[in-house]
This record gives structure tokens, C-alpha cells and sequence, in this order.
């Protein structure tokens, strides 16, 4: 069996995520095995990265699949271009060793959010944005976001409501760069919780209106408490950016 | 009566253009003229500094209207952001001279024209392109384009019918970029005939094809004749850029 791996961009507006969990056929993954299983000629099990919720875009989600065909990578990613929906595009597909899995070997992951800071609509880019009227407080944003680096329990900033598994997680780095009305905060870790980069953008965007402190970051943390963390950032804002292994 | 001058941002996906020819409802400026009598308490007439056509996008079109009102333009122009849908955004409003009148005033016009050259879809900007699988030669369409610029007159490049009203017009520049899969062609010049800068877009193509030559121009030019040029370019990959007075 070869072991195929494919980098996928998608516009998530359409769909209910990269995986559904009540078998809801609406899915990024769903698309690309049906393509993929029609192409081949035989029933692909596709593999990501990991989930993206409904509504969240990628730019370099990362999935892989195991087949029997000898169609050449080349033919077969021309193929599913072809055939795939035009929000959904694989940009790579490539033979890799039998042992890769996309999910259980990915050692970084960045996801960037994207804010439009602006009373003035974002017109070709509102679907791709958070629009935020009121000015953002940004160096503020910063000191928050420094806070919120490292190695941390993270529950308090998951929708994760209870289990065994660790919620412990190493954010590397969140980079918030402002360029006129556009701000984007870009988070590079070893994993993110479920939805825990929006949970983090709604609370750095509630320091950016001075409804939280920077000062607070710690106290969050610890609390170990969904309750105490900011709102949860629209989908529609965040990018899977890229996947490193 | 004060004279104010808009400067507007649109997605025209959704949109019979800036203003139909059969009392269609649905365009740009129904939509503006709509949302500024409510706002300003009577009938505003809006003047545009010219049409787009259906689902053609601006990032500066011009516009101007009298007005009693004596609302600050500051408080207008988040106002009308406010009410206006999602996809069309008013950037900047001024009063001007009461002598100022967006078309007749206007001296130079850039167009530019999104062409993305690859068979992979792009995911994100697909409805502000031209998808074109087979690889365009680029060199080939600025050597073209080097014999569309100049004093002339375009009627081969226009679907204007028959008219008394001159069809000779100047282009400054045609200028061709590509980065990547991205290719886009920019228009200078000091007026635009019915459909032009997306046949000179259609033709320049062929050319990237190989279907006509850079040397085939002039003879078009020459021949005055609408089907000597090339197809028109579909108006999803159109943008009105800005508008010189």
C-alpha cells in the first residue's frame, strides 16, 4: 500500500468542518474522500491534522491516506482539482513513508486569526475577517499575549468540558501585527485544545477594548476555568496555516 | 445645497452593476441612492463617475450629490457604513465645489484585471478572477499590449453598436505583473468605452495562448470591426481601481 500525503487549502463558509461529529455529510474531509475514493477505485480513509470547526478556512491543512493505486502523485493532484468543489484546492500530493500519519507525527502547528479593525466594511474580505468597529488597544494586546505563551494548562481557554486527557499544551509564540485596519495574531504551538485559538482571540480582543487586563492572563490560567476566559472568537476569522512534522 | 463626493469600495458578485440600463433594481447605485434619502430625509440623485457592469468590483469608484442636509461628513460616512450592506463600503466623503460632477470631471481611470493562472484552484480570491488552466505567455501579452497602448480609436474593442459619439480614446499603459500563479493586467487611460477594458483583457489572452500574435493588434485596431478581437473576459475579475480629476 502507498501512503499518500496532501497539503489542502479550503474556504470553510460552506461547511460544517474538516470532520463533523454527528455524521454530518457537509464536511471538508467528506468532499475530499468521496473525490479521492471515486478517483482511486477503491474506499479511501482520510486522515487530517486535526479538526477545523464549521466555518474555519485553511491554508495548509495536512491529511493522509493509504491505496492500492498506481495513479503518478502528479495525475492524481490535477485529478482532484478537477473534480473537487472550487472552495476546496490541494496545492501538494506526494509519497511518503508507510509510517507517516499526519495526525499522530505533527510536531508544530500555526494558526493565524484575522481581526478588521474598522468601522468601514472589509468588502472583498469579510468573510474572512472578524470586523471589530471599536479601536483595539493593541500593545496591550501584546502584553496579554506575552502572558499567555508557554507552557500552560490551557483548559480554562478550551470548550473541553471534562476527561483525562492532558490540557497541557506549549504555545511557542502569538504575533500581533496591525497593518492599518487589519490585525492578525498568529499562534505557533505543539497543539491547540478544541476551540482554544478562538477562546484566546476573544479574550485578547476583550483586553483590546480594556475589558480585561493584561494582568488577568495569569489569573485565567490558573483558575483552570472556561467562565473566566473571554468570549470565543468567530470562525470565520481563523486560518489552519500551516503543519510541520 | 452642499455638493458631497464619495469614494466607494464594492463586491459586485451579488449585483446588476453601478446602474442597470432596464430599471433593474438591484445595482450599486440603487442600493446607495436608497440607503443616502433615508439617511438625508429626501431625494438624493447620485451621480457615478461611470458604469460597471454586472458582478465588475470597485475599490474606488466616484460619486457625487446635492444635498440640503446639513449632517457632518464624518457622521454621514458612518452612517451610511452602518446601513449599507456588507458588500459595499463607503471609504471617504467630502464636500466639494458645487462645479465638481464625478463624471464629467474625471481626467484618468485605472482598471485592473485578476487573471489566476494555474490549474489549482485559488481557494480564497475565486470570485474576484479569471480562471485559465493553460499556461499564458506573458512576454507575449505585453509586447501586444506595448501595440494597445497610444491614441486610438477602440472600436473593435467595445460592444457600442453604431453612435455618432467618437470611439477613439488614449491609453497611457497596459501594464502585465505576475507573481506566482497571479497575473494582472492594469489599464491607465483617460476614458473607457462599453466593455473595452475586458475585450483588450479577452484579446490579451489569446494572445497568452498563442491563439493571435502581438503583430495581429494593429490590424484590429485598424479594422474598426468588434469580431476581430478576442472574447470579453468575464466581469468577475474586473476592478475599478480609481478615478483622477
Amino acid at each position: 500500500m502507498r501512503n499518500i500525503k496532501i497539503v489542502v487549502q479550503y474556504d470553510g463558509t460552506r461547511y460544517s468542518g474538516w470532520q463533523s461529529q454527528e455524521h454530518d455529510e457537509n464536511t471538508i474531509q467528506g468532499k475530499l474522500t468521496a473525490v479521492l475514493s471515486r478517483l482511486l477505485g477503491e474506499k479511501i480513509e482520510l486522515a487530517g491534522s486535526g479538526r477545523t470547526d464549521a466555518g474555519v478556512h485553511a491554508l495548509g491543512q495536512v491529511a493522509n491516506f493509504k491505496t492500492r493505486s498506481q495513479m503518478p502523485c502528479g495525475e492524481l493532484l490535477e485529478k482532484l482539482n478537477h473534480y473537487l468543489p472550487e472552495d476546496i484546492g490541494v496545492i501538494s500530493a506526494e509519497e511518503v513513508d508507510g509510517r507517516f500519519h499526519s495526525r499522530l507525527n505533527a510536531v508544530r502547528k500555526t494558526y493565524s486569526y484575522h481581526i478588521w479593525n474598522s468601522p468601514v466594511h472589509n468588502v472583498f474580505d469579510r468573510r474572512y475577517t472578524w470586523a471589530i468597529d471599536q479601536p483595539l488597544d493593541v500593545p496591550a494586546m501584546r502584553r496579554a499575549a506575552a502572558e499567555l505563551t508557554g507552557i500552560h494548562d490551557y483548559k480554562a481557554f478550551s470548550s473541553i468540558k471534562r476527561g483525562k486527557k492532558s490540557t497541557v499544551r506549549t504555545i511557542e509564540a502569538i504575533e500581533i501585527e496591525q497593518t492599518g485596519a487589519d490585525i492578525t495574531l498568529s499562534f505557533t504551538g505543539n497543539g491547540f485544545l478544541y476551540h482554544m485559538v478562538r477562546i484566546l482571540t476573544g479574550t485578547l480582543v476583550e483586553v483590546g477594548l480594556h475589558r480585561k487586563t493584561p494582568e488577568d492572563m495569569a489569573m485565567i490560567l490558573e483558575s483552570l476555568d472556561r467562565e473566566q476566559a473571554g468570549v470565543m472568537a468567530p470562525g470565520q476569522g481563523l486560518f489552519l496555516v500551516r503543519v510541520e512534522y
